[in-house]
C-alpha cells in the first residue's frame, strides 16, 4: 500500500501498533502534541520536532525567510505550548540548503528563527547543516518543560467538560487564501497573512491552565475540526462544536466574501492558528472566560462522534477536514 | 556569497559569531558533537540531530532501508558517545516521504530505527511525519545523559596529551569504495560494507573513559584528520599523528589495491567509523592501551598545526581532508 492511501493518521496508527522501542524514563510517547521524560523535581521534559519542505509547508515566494524561521521555531514552541508547558526552552536545528543558497538567506532564516527564540525564552544550541539536492527543508526539534501540576494530555476530556478555545481561528487560513490569491499585500488582509507567517505559540498562557480547570489540550494546527477529533479520540469521548461561538478575526465575513472563500471552511479546516482548543470542568469555565483567557465554543459528549451546530442549534454540513500530509483535499 | 563558497564549518563560525540565542540552562551550545543542557543530580543532558537527505548521504541502490534506519539513529548516539554519555537516551523522527513510497519501505526503516535503539537502549517516543516532493529525507535528535564527571568536551586536550583511538578507522571508507565499485557483494568487502551501513556508537565505553584519563573526545564522522582538526580549534593546540600506528581492519591494503584506492587517503579522510578519537593524559594512556580500548596514535602538541608521520617518522603529504557537505573535494 502507498503512502498516500493509508495518509499520516494512519501510519501513526501503525507505528504506535508496531510498538516503538520505548525504555525507562518515557512517561508519553508518540501520539500527543510532543513526547514527555521523567525529569526531577515535578518537572517533565517534553520532547517535539517538525519538519518543513519547500513546496509541501511553505513557498518562497509567499513567505519571507525570516519568517519561515520564525514559523519552524514558533510552531514547535506550540506543540510545547499543547503539553501545558512553559518558561525555557532549548532547540536543535537542522538545515538542508540547495545548491545556490546565498550566506545571507541562511543568515534570515536565523534572523527570524532567532527573533522566536528571544521572544518566547529559547535558546539555540547547535544543529546540522547540509546540502539538499533540491529546495529548502528545515527541520526544529525542541526540548520544553512542563511542570507534573501543568500538564494537558490530548486525553484527558471527559464527557460534559466544555471545549473551549483560546483565541481567534481562521486567521491563518484567510491569510493563506490570501497569498493564494495574490492578495496579500491588499490592506484588508495584512493582518491574516501575518498570522499565518508569524504565528503565536500561547507560551504566555499555557502553564497555568489546568490550575484554572482544563483538563486536555492540543494547538490547532492541522484545523479546528481535526484537533478536536484527535483530542476526542485520544479522550474516547464525542463532540458538539457551536460554530456560531467561535470567535473569529475582525473583518473575516467580509474577506472571505472578498476571496470568494467559504468562509465556514476556512475557520473549521484551515489550521495553523496555534490557539489551543482546551476541555474545562465546567465549574472551572466561568473564570477563564470571564478573564477573557478562552471562549466557550461546545462541549464533550458521551460517544465518539464530532457535530458542528449552527447558530440556530441545527447540526452543519461539515466541510471537508483540514490539512494531512499525504491525503489530498477530499 | 554562496554556501559552497563558505562551507559548513564557515557557516557553524558565522553563526556562532553571530550570538545564538542562549538563556539560561545551557552548559554548552553549538561547536561540539552535542548541546548540553544543566540537569540535575550531576546529570547533563546531551542534545543532538542529524539530517540525511537521499543523494546526499545516501543512496537507496547501496543501503537497505532497514541499515539506513539504523545508521540515521547510530550516527546521533554516537555524537552523545562523544560527549562522554552513556545510558538511556530518547529520540523523535522526522521522515519526509517522496510520493509514492510504500508503507513496508517505512515500516523497513522503522524495522532499522528499532533495531539501533533496542540494541542502545533508546526511545523512540515521537516525530513528524511528511511529504518531500523528490526523495527521503530523515531527520532525527536525540536526547541524551552524560554524567558531570563523564563529560568529554572537544576543547579539552593539552599539549603532551597522548592522542589515541577507540578501534579501527578507514573500514567505512572501504565498504564505501567497494559499494561505488560496484563491489559490495563480494566476499572481502562485506565485513566494511557492513561498518558502512550499520557503524556502532561506541556506547559501550563512552561514559568511563574520562574516569581512566580522557580529557577530550570526538567521533570519527567527518574522517580522522578533520575531526583531529575539530578537537585541535576547539583546544587550541596542535597534533602530531603517526599514521603507522593507526589501526586498521584485516586485510584493509589488499582491499584497497583491489579497488585501486589510496589506503592513506581512505582511512585518513573517508570518515564514518565512529570510533572515538581521544586526548588523554600521558600517565594514563597505558591502562587503555593495556586492556586494549583505546590505541595511542600520536600525542598533541603547542601551536597549531596537524602533522602526520609516516612509520619513519618523516612527515607525510596529506590527503585531501574529509567530507564538507557543501564544498567538493578538493
Amino acid at each position: 500500500m502507498r503512502i498516500e492511501e493509508l495518509g499520516e493518521f494512519g501510519l501513526i496508527e501503525l507505528l504506535r501498533a508496531g510498538r516503538l522501542p520505548r525504555g525507562e524514563g518515557v512517561r508519553l510517547g508518540a501520539g500527543d502534541d510532543a513526547a514527555l521524560l521523567e525529569g526531577t523535581d515535578g518537572t517533565l521534559l517534553a520532547l517535539t520536532t517538525d519538519m518543513l519542505v519547500e513546496g509541501i509547508h511553505f513557498d518562497l515566494s509567499f513567505t519571507d525567510r525570516a519568517s519561515l524561521g520564525y514559523k519552524a521555531l514558533a510552531v514547535n514552541l506550540s506543540d510545547i505550548a499543547a503539553m501545558g508547558g512553559g518558561g525555557s526552552s532549548w532547540a536543535v536545528v537542522s538545515l538542508g540548503l540547495p545548491p545556490g543558497t546565498e550566506v545571507g538567506e541562511v543568515e534570515e532564516l536565523y534572523r527570524g528563527m532567532s527573533e522566536a527564540a528571544w521572544e518566547y525564552g529559547c535558546s539555540l544550541v547547535g544543529g546540522d547543516t547540509v546540502r539538499s539536492p533540491r529546495g529548502l527543508v528545515l527541520n526544529l526539534a525542541v526540548v520544553g518543560k512542563v511542570r507534573e501540576g501543568d500538564l494537558l494530555p490530548r486525553s484527558g476530556a471527559r464527557p460534559g467538560d466544555l471545549l473551549m478555545v483560546t483565541g481567534e481561528v481562521g486567521a491563518s487560513a484567510l491569510g493563506l487564501a490570501a497569498l493564494l490569491a495574490g492578495k496579500g499585500r491588499e490592506d484588508i488582509f495584512l493582518q491574516y497573512v501575518k498570522r499565518h507567517l508569524r504565528p503565536r505559540p500561547r507560551l504566555d498562557i499555557s502553564a497555568g491552565l489546568r490550575a484554572r480547570g482544563a483538563a486536555a489540550a492540543i494547538d490547532i494546527s492541522d484545523g479546528v475540526l481535526r484537533d478536536l477529533g484527535h483530542i476526542c479520540e485520544e479522550s474516547g469521548v464525542g463532540a458538539e462544536l457551536r460554530y456560531g461561538d467561535l470567535p473569529l478575526p475582525p473583518g473575516a465575513e467580509r474577506a472571505a466574501a472578498d476571496l470568494g472563500a467559504d468562509l465556514a471552511g476556512l475557520v473549521l479546516g484551515g489550521g495553523e492558528d496555534y490557539e489551543l482548543l482546551l476541555a474545562v470542568s465546567p465549574e472551572r469555565a466561568g473564570e477563564l472566560q470571564a478573564t477573557g483567557t478562552a471562549v466557550a465554543v461546545g462541549r464533550f459528549t458521551e460517544g465518539e462522534s464530532v457535530t458542528v451546530l449552527d447558530s440556530t442549534g441545527r447540526e452543519m454540513k461539515v466541510p471537508s477536514p483540514g490539512w494531512e500530509h499525504f491525503k489530498e483535499a477530499g
